[in-house]
């Protein structure tokens, strides 16, 4: 199947600035709603609004591709042929719900298994990460250069907080080697530290919607993408996955106990 | 004795403006150095120069006070009688090195003991929380209201990574009551997200300067600051302290373990 990576950078990029608008507006309409209940149910439809306005996008622009998306409204993708997208209208609930910011939308291109195209939004510094192997790296119209492959007790490490209270893994273990333990509570937002360096390794379990963008431009800008057990990722099921600098993951992979 | 809280409101802001610009431009600097041991060797210095600085502006403008900071150029201060000002030059000094974003600068003013001013700039985000008791509460030139008495369960809370990571008092059981655990690694930056509703507690072991902007500003805004043994705050040592809105700090000293 013969598909045009910098098209479908700029169809994304034009999207989530769209998106990016309609949440910002969103979050200040929700500062607005008094009871927690109500507030929470606003939420909800948020995200299952942008999810429909972001499919309906996609399916008017790519008739034949297959979405894979959080809330329901995309198809039953049973396996990788063809162009499939895969969609997170909001990354970061509980931040857009109780801080107002660190939350994102993302969106990823696939072409027959194959990562082919990041974008990532953040949506309130209005930052839009996006790329692929093809075509390179940018934050909004500026091109970036791979961040540096850094060892572990180089960086900065952030890993999902039940995984690393509970020390799964003994991740605690690989926490302690590095330069400090950070929790943003965003995987679309801990994507844009590691392209930009901020951070070396993000670890946590994640789904097909968690991942995808995230690994497309990750993997673009030099760094591994591997599931815990070191098995090939899984586009079509959640699973833990370590994300970092290639010194980074092998470090990890060395460290943590996984049986 | 006599001190006027909008003027040194006045010179706190007009300082950190001047740090802060010159912090960014240190920050730009740093990345140019190759080796690790010059970068922190250069970070260091400045840190250094950045308190020589601050504390040399104080002295000019407050010759009769004395001066508690971090890096030694302060006065060795044995009681809180007077005017006596705390300075840390750059608090997040991690995420100055590794980051590059979330690093603060802080300085607050008290008198016979008693806070009465604190400010602190996000470097980066050239945001300057300032005010206190009797002035009210600023973002730049933004008056801020204070945030909502918020419940455990329906905020997020930051808490110092060894300490949580270790689960050191128990803290794992408040954290668990939570809607969810951040870690920012700078203290500076997380009194911002107290003071803005953004997360409802933070915990930690905070030596004078680190906390001393911060409890000014949240005590103005109605929070609680206390040490975990539930004691008075001592100014002149180093402590674990809980701050947070009066709910959830209430709710935490009864969940904490202490002994």
């Amino acid at each position: 199947m013969q598909v045009d990576s910098k098209a479908i950078d700029k169809f994304l990029v034009e999207l989530l600035t769209e998106v990016g608008t309609r949440l910002r507006e969103d979050s200040i309409k929700k500062m607005s709603v008094a009871t927690k209940k109500n507030r929470n149910d606003l939420v909800t439809n948020f995200d299952k609004k942008t999810e429909q306005f972001i499919n309906g996008e996609i399916k008017q622009a790519y008739p034949d591709a297959t979405i894979v998306s959080e809330e329901g409204y995309g198809d039953l993708v049973k396996d990788m042929s063809g162009l499939v997208f895969f969609v997170d209208p909001i990354d970061g609930t509980m931040n857009f719900v109780k801080r107002g910011d660190n939350f994102a939308s993302m969106i990823a291109a696939y072409i027959d298994g194959e990562p082919l195209n990041g974008a990532i939004i953040d949506v309130m510094d209005n930052e839009i990460y996006h790329g692929g192997k093809e075509i390179g790296l940018f934050i909004n119209d500026r091109k970036i250069d791979n961040p540096k492959n850094l060892p572990l007790v180089e960086g900065l490490v952030d890993v999902s907080a039940p995984m690393a209270l509970a020390n799964k893994f003994a991740v605690q273990d690989v926490i302690k080697k590095s330069s400090g333990f950070r929790v943003y509570g965003s995987a679309g937002i801990i994507f844009g530290h590691l392209l930009t360096g901020k951070e070396v390794m993000y670890m946590s379990y994640l789904a097909p919607w968690d991942l995808a963008a995230g690994r497309v431009m990750c993997e673009a800008a030099g760094m591994s993408v591997v599931s815990i057990d070191d098995a090939p990722i899984n586009m079509l099921e959640s699973q833990v996955v370590i994300v970092g600098t290639q010194k980074v993951v092998s470090e990890a992979l060395k460290t943590l106990k996984t049986r």
